[in-house]
């Protein structure tokens, strides 16, 4: 099932996509603290506008050097983790905005856990009663910075378009492009950590919460440098996610 | 005005504390999101249980070396920054849970500044228009640990007793205790900066949503080593706002 959170008059609802792909069914709530039911209520996808599918109630959990260069971390103790604030979060088309401290940015394509329930010390094999879905995420990063701002910067953790809530994570395909131009891909299969070890280790640190986001890590570069200016439009994409693309703008 | 949470057993409650400090005076509503309005319903102090005076929508964005060693930053770029999430703030006499991956933990007394509306790029000429008031933290420390971890587990950020919202926050007294004997005792005059331009530095950086809090940083050692351990019990005081009591545990 894929979710969507889109954005009417009223303010956002929630709603899930048909199988066909172009239209959407409104859901009576929020799937992540009600039950999602289906309204039978129908709008055409053309007509509407998808903002963030979910703003976490407290944080996105991030990692690096889960997808190892050379030698992989012997345990998940060895990885680096990072917070991003839920100000940082935005949904597709919304605009990247880089700072005036922030002179270099890059961006990194990331497979996003999204967390249906409350967690604290879940062990792997019980991971998946945690999450509700996965997204894809742009983990947007400013290079020479404490790592909190070169993070947490607002708009630096586009998501979405979609909440796929049947999905295999272990090998799916990752690609990131500027203006069209392929910046970053790789495959899940390439983590160092399953998907579901990853949750884990952040729910040994943090308690997770609904709508909390599990960012999984980066691909290496392939291409074009990853820096973004400017003028430029960026795009991520997840394999049975779908595509996420956002303008960048300098303030 | 000291304004407070309680614990009832319908769920937590705003009150302010009458001015002979013995009883507290219920709220209609939550003084972040409503009017504050007093019910005119008394509680006597002694009957009641503080709770953590405010959970930020978002986070607690904090600085490190704001009270200069020795040779002062000369600009707030050059300060430490870091997060913690809001599911690292607990409230007066709640546990400080020491995790078993930090082996060693320090704790740090704070003036915490507690935002009061939706602060985006605010000068520090009006940093007073963002802020609410004035609370006591305990900004809890992992050291040997990614700053994110190091700053940001469950129980690592004790606040309260009460949010004062009428102070002068530029010439406080600020003391921590272990057991009773002193770790850390300075003034906030001591700050190389001041809080209206810690605030507008924080809110460059990062929206600042009401109830979240910005921790202005800790002055220096003085008295026993800051490293806390189970069994014992810490508090932080700040002249004009109170003290904070929590008990620390180790699982």
């Amino acid at each position: 099932m894929k979710i969507a959170r889109i954005g009417l008059d009223q303010g956002p609802r929630y709603a899930v996509v048909d199988e066909e792909g172009d239209e959407l069914i409104l859901l009576a709530d929020d799937p992540l603290f009600g039950e999602g039911k289906p309204t039978g209520q129908r709008l055409r996808s053309e007509d509407v506008r998808l903002v963030s599918p979910m703003i976490p109630r407290s944080k996105v959990v991030g990692f690096g050097g889960s997808y190892p260069d050379g030698e992989p971390p012997a345990s998940t103790d060895d990885l680096l983790v990072f917070l991003k604030p839920n100000t940082s979060v935005v949904g597709p088309d919304d605009p990247i905005v880089l700072p005036p401290h922030l002179p270099e940015v890059v961006h990194e394509v990331e497979l996003a856990v999204v967390i249906g329930r409350v967690a604290k010390d879940v062990p792997p094999e019980r991971a998946h009663e945690a999450i509700l879905g996965y997204t894809v995420a742009d983990d947007v990063t400013g290079v020479h910075a404490n790592l909190a701002v070169a993070k947490g910067t607002d708009t630096f953790c586009p998501v979405g378009p979609y909440i796929e809530t049947e999905l295999d994570p272990s090998d799916l395909a990752l690609a990131s492009r500027i203006d069209g131009e392929l910046s970053r891909e790789g495959r899940t299969s390439q983590l160092a950590f399953s998907v579901p070890e990853l949750v884990s280790h952040a729910s040994k640190m943090f308690t997770l919460l609904p709508g909390d986001i599990v960012l999984t890590g980066s691909p290496g570069v392939r291409g074009v440098d990853p820096q973004i200016a400017s003028g430029q439009t960026v795009e991520v994409e997840c394999e049975g996610i779908g595509r996420l693309r956002n303008p960048v703008i300098r303030r």
